[in-house]
Formats: C-alpha cells, structure tokens, sequence
C-alpha cells in the first residue's frame, strides 16, 4: 500500500529466507501487528507452541515471547530468533521450536529520534508516551544505545501439567548488567488490548554482542538511538486447539499481567 | 525528546487514506475475519467513513457493518455490498461510499446443517451455541430460509456534529415482515471481543428478492440450510486519523451496546 522504504522490509525477507526454504513466502505486511495467540491464554498457563518459529517469521522480524514450555523470553531482532533461557543463556532457535505467545512486525521505521538519558524504564515510557501520541494504533520501537544498566530477567522452562504465569514467575531469574551496549526490542499496545496482549511497554533486551538477553524490568539509557514503527493493521492468529477453545478467556488478570510484568520479586541473582 | 522525522509516517498516512490502488489484488485469506475499526470508536459517534467499500471487499465477500454518516444498515452477500437506509429502502451501494465499522470475510463454509424451526432470535442463537461449541474463535453464519416473521430495523444518516449510537438507536426505524424468504447474514464473536466488536451474535437480513433488510431485531425460522466458516485469523484494520487516536476506546460501554444491539424501542413502523 506504501511504497516508504522498502530497503529495511528486503533486509528482512532476505533473512527470512534461512528460515523457510522451502516454496515461494508472501512479503510481510508492512504497518501490520501480528500476535500469536492472546496473553490471556499464556496467563492461565497454555504453554504448548502453537505456530512453528519459521511461520511466525512470515509475519516479520521484529518482535517479542516466549518458546513452548514457556522456556524462556524470545526475542526477534533483524530477523533471527534468539531464546533467553532461564538461567541466562542466550541461544539462537532452531526452526523445530516453536511459540505459544509472541508480537511480531516487519520493523519498517516511520521516524526516529535520539534517545537522551534516562533514568529509568518507566521514564523511558513517559518520554515515549509524549513523544508518541498516537494512543490507539501500535507501536514497535526499537533502541539501539549504551545503558548504565539493565534489569532483566527470564523463566525457567515447564512441564505439564503448567502452572498459571503468575505462579510461574515467582521463581523467575532476574539479573542485572551495568556499563553495556545493546538494543531494546519493544512493543506498545493500545490500552484497550487488556486481555488480548500486553496493554502499553512490552521490553525485551540483547546485547550487542548477544550474550546477554532477557524481559526488560528496568534500566538505565545512557544514549542511543530511538526508531518506531506505527502499525495500524492488528491481526491476531488464535490457536485452534479444542483446549484453547475451552479456556475461559475472559476473566480480568490485569493485575497478574501487571505483576508478571514487572515484578523484581525471583530466585535472585542467577544469570551470568 | 523531538521528533526528527514525521515525513515518511505523514507520507505513509496520505498514501493510506487514498488507497484503492489499481492492479492485481490478492485474494481475501479464507479463515480470516477482517473488521474496520472498532465498535467503541462506532458507539461514541466516530461515523466518518475510513475505509472505501472496494477496499473492504477485497477482505471478503460476506459480512455487516454500516456506512459513512451511519446511514444505514450494511449487508454483503455473495460479494455484493447492500444498504437498508433508515426509511427501509434496500439499494446496491456503490464503489464512492465508504464504511466506519464492518466486519467481512471470505465465507468458506466448514459445514452446514438444516436449520430447524426456531421461535425466536433468542432461540436461533442458542441453538448455535450448541452446535459450534467453539466459543474463542469467530464464526460467519449464513442461514437461507423462510421466516414465519422477522424484525427489523435501520437508522438514518446522520450529519456532524454526530450523537453516540445509544442515542441516535432512540429513532431507529423498526418493521417486521411476516412469511418471508430470505438470509440472515451473522457474525459470532467471543465474549473477549468487548469494545473491540460485538460480543455473541451479529445478524443482518435480505430477502430473497432484496428489497427488505436490516439488522435483525428477532425472527421465526420456519426452515432453512444454516452453512458456517470458523475463522481462527482476526484481522483489526484500525482508523489511522488523528480523531481516532484521541478518542477513549477504554470506557465499559457493553451496557449501551446490548441496547444498541436488540432494542426494539424506536421510531415505530416506518420501512416499507
């Protein structure tokens, strides 16, 4: 529909194509949102993939969830999938995994700005918010800079039966990096998404040399360089098992997700 | 924290308003369920048209929603797209008009059954309820009959400053028809789908010879084939203005939307 800069979008299906060999892949949709699934599923513990990594990378090579058994925090950055497990190992995911939640965009920036210092996370998202007015479409930002220090922290992967997230993260790991260099991946949903996804910041982390990784809690910006892409088209891929369509979906866990969130609360210090 | 760089996003959102851009068109996904906008962004009176009627089609060939200025009932069948104004009048809109809020898909049936004699709209919905227990994915119902009586109602156009939904259903216009054939074209969402879209059953009518329809307010089916298309890909094609961003899609108005969608108070018997 736009013929804005298609240069990031080639980059993108060229690395697209390690994934999926086999057969000719639809471009990505540029400005489209794609979620696996809704957290609310995820909230009530349905861990189990439900869409193969390599499908999933047919809706973009931005993004942010978790793996099957919910082993660990996934992020999607220049179209490679990386796995931050429990313990703090960060390995890149093979194309026989595959997600039971994740957010996923073709990262097609419409702007960038600098990022000046920041003291925390949450003035991070107040300076994005005034920054980005645009409150009931979603945004992918990407931050490529130096932090004083990070937050971070992962989950330890499950078995059935699972336990609601809540439960889950009780024991999360939860590890703190200072002086280092990397890129924030995240993702900003209207706040009528409650339910559904995440509403408002969702942050996950690498590091340059992509070591160090995780579901951001907090951090530090000393610099770097902020560009979001606004996506106007939602598309949401509901699991079609006959568990999820018997999972009561509609229950408030706002509070929960809140918690799951950005709870520091864990089994401490036990990354690397 | 300035914003560096608007133009390609304002470029992106110029190019967007404008499209119905010539050349080959890819065919609508079978299983999806697209919907224009949002129907909290309907109930608080946003009526402006933000999608042209081409471009919605190549999203499906069956569906209902409404159009620009809210004027009328909107019903696609077989890929064509009807108006039933507030007076009752039923036409073929044309490709210049444009809809604020609808929900289409390529209807794709995954089974049908004979549709027994039911007594009540009430009644219908819950014998599907039975039928298709899949209550967490969207389902598109096309049921060709004969009805012993069907309700019916419209609303007339409305001009800015627009009124809320709840108020301008005060003077919908209400008729029924006895012994009449004709379809019923239904959405069901889930229940999570609050202020997103209509929780439950969504039904619109034509006659077989298309000069009757609405949206359906109550009926008696006296017999009839009722085919269905689960859609599992939930397709949000959200209103990229300004005005969108800046209204409160939050507020909890379930209450006014189940008035808005069964009252059968109105502006009495005034259709044809």
């Amino acid at each position: 529909m736009t013929t804005k800069s298609c240069i990031p979008l080639c980059l993108g299906l060229m690395s697209l194509s390690a994934c999926t060999p086999s057969g000719p892949v639809a471009a990505p949709k540029p400005d489209r949102i794609t979620q696996v699934s809704v957290i609310n599923a995820l909230m009530v513990g349905r861990y189990d993939g439900v869409m193969p990594i390599p499908e999933m990378l047919r809706h973009g090579d931005f993004g942010v969830g978790t793996l099957d058994h919910l082993d660990g925090e996934l992020t999607v950055l220049d179209g490679k999938v990386y796995q931050v497990r429990g313990d703090g190992v960060v390995a890149e995911v093979g194309p026989d995994r595959s997600t039971p939640f994740a957010v996923i965009t073709p990262f097609d920036p419409d702007g960038e700005f600098p990022c000046p210092e920041v003291a925390s996370l949450t003035d991070l998202d107040a300076r994005l918010d005034e920054a980005l007015p645009r409150k009931n479409h979603f945004v992918a930002i990407r931050v490529d800079g130096r932090f004083a220090s990070i937050t971070l922290r992962s989950v330890r992967r499950q078995e059935p039966p699972y336990k609601p997230l809540a439960e889950v993260v009780k024991s999360q790991s939860v590890w703190t990096r200072e002086d280092i260099g990397g890129t924030l991946v995240g993702v900003r949903c209207p706040a009528w998404v409650a339910g559904l996804n995440v509403p408002g910041y969702h942050w996950h982390f690498l590091s340059d040399d992509r070591k160090v990784g995780g579901h951001v809690l907090d951090c530090r910006v000393r610099d770097g360089r902020m560009r979001y892409d606004v996506c106007r088209d939602w598309l949401v891929k509901l699991d079609g098992s006959a568990g999820f369509n018997s999972t009561d979906l509609g229950r408030d866990l706002s509070h929960d997700l809140r918690r799951v969130e950005s709870s520091r609360g864990g089994a401490g210090e036990r990354g690397r």
